[in-house]
């Protein structure tokens, strides 16, 4: 009588191989999270000018480093070992891909701690924060549903975040016209605007990335490359 | 009588495997030949506002795209058919990775064609150009050097370029600065200066990327990871 492992995983060579991709699993999961809370604690640490949070944030950036080392080489061991195939390769090779997407997420929450201390150290009232503050919230959302996605393989829930890209580019043009508009008005605003602009650059990258997972959520699922298709040709794909 | 192929290849099941191997190889060096001449063309059509160059680098970036997927599916064929191991899978997964960064490359010759365009059609006398002249040369070389060393396996010459992205990076600062001065002159040159800004924001990228494939080229070539390690760890890794 089949248990309901082997049901699920009846294809598999051994439990051993099971447990090896679980882990792998378990283990991006884990470095999205790391991830996310860094890109949550370096938009905390530039809106109360928190220096402090924003060092720990740039000092934690080694530990995503190492994660991502981690799973590089836990990924290319399963290939060389269990020589997955079919579904099972898919996911080893999405993880390769998207554990790099994770480490630049890190790098960015990395680049606005560094100016979050900046504009903590010239100490003057903000602007544009309010659109980094709505910015960011979008994109951590788009991050944490992208690994929610992957967690539970869903991709209608991975086509969701791929339609919103677009908004957050909107989000990231107005933002940037507002920033402008400040400079212009007055010129001692220059270098604190530019400042800002970085971190929604920054945060507009996040939201890529976040579409990056998204789309391989869609080829572990699906089996079908949706980069650069249009969006009737990727929901044509999610929808079968 | 061995001959020579078999000495080189010896260790692989088939003389099939090796031609994808081969294959696998010249059509990465093919991509990257491509993405180099949209990099060039996208500072082309900058310096001499050409509206009509910038155009064509806009529409070519979808081979670029093109090419990124054909790469990914034929990688992950190999993987599944060959099962390599050793320094073939580093190759392999060297390659799904590196094209990540090739697309990534082609993706910022498209911003900087999109950027001349719009500095086009404003046709104001350029500032900040010489800066990109400089930088664009600059990461355009360590691009080449990266594709050269992949092509022959040098990890010396990678190790070069990745000393090289600490002085990429010292010169965009010196770039910004020079830019934020023009700014604050005079309020009518931000936006425009802006528009620069991201031109030299997009070309550093194009050197971390350049960086990236230097540093999978020393894992395929050592087999050692040299991705956040410090420069001197690197140089003993190489020097082994």
């Amino acid at each position: 009588m089949p248990n309901s492992k082997d049901d699920v995983y009846g294809d598999h060579i051994s439990h051993k191989f099971n447990d090896e991709l679980m882990e792998l699993k378990t283990e991006f999961l884990k470095m999205g999270g790391v991830v996310e809370s860094q890109v949550e604690q370096a938009i905390q640490a530039l809106m109360d000018s928190d220096g402090q949070l924003a060092e720990q944030v740039r000092a934690r950036d080694k530990d995503v480093d190492q994660m991502e080392r981690g799973l590089d080489e836990e990924a290319t061991l399963i290939i060389a070992r269990r020589q997955p195939t079919a579904r099972d390769l898919r996911l080893v090779v999405s993880v390769i891909k998207m554990v790099a997407d994770l480490e630049r997420v890190g790098d960015e929450a990395k680049k606005i701690a560094k100016l979050a201390l900046k504009l903590a150290e010239e100490g003057q009232a903000p602007r544009g924060y309010v659109e980094v503050r709505h910015i960011g919230n979008h994109v951590l959302g788009m991050l944490h549903d992208a690994l929610d996605a992957f967690a539970r393989l869903d991709s209608e829930q991975a086509l969701r975040i791929m339609k919103e890209d677009k908004w957050v580019d909107e989000e990231y043009q107005a933002a940037a016209r507002t920033l402008l508009t400040f400079m212009m008005e007055d010129t001692r605003n220059i270098s604190r605007c530019m400042s800002v602009m970085w971190v929604l650059r920054a945060l507009e990258r996040v939201g890529d990335h976040a579409c990056n997972i998204a789309e391989n959520v869609i080829f572990m699922v699906k089996g079908e490359d949706v980069r650069h298709t249009p969006m009737e040709e990727a929901e044509k794909v999610v929808g079968r």
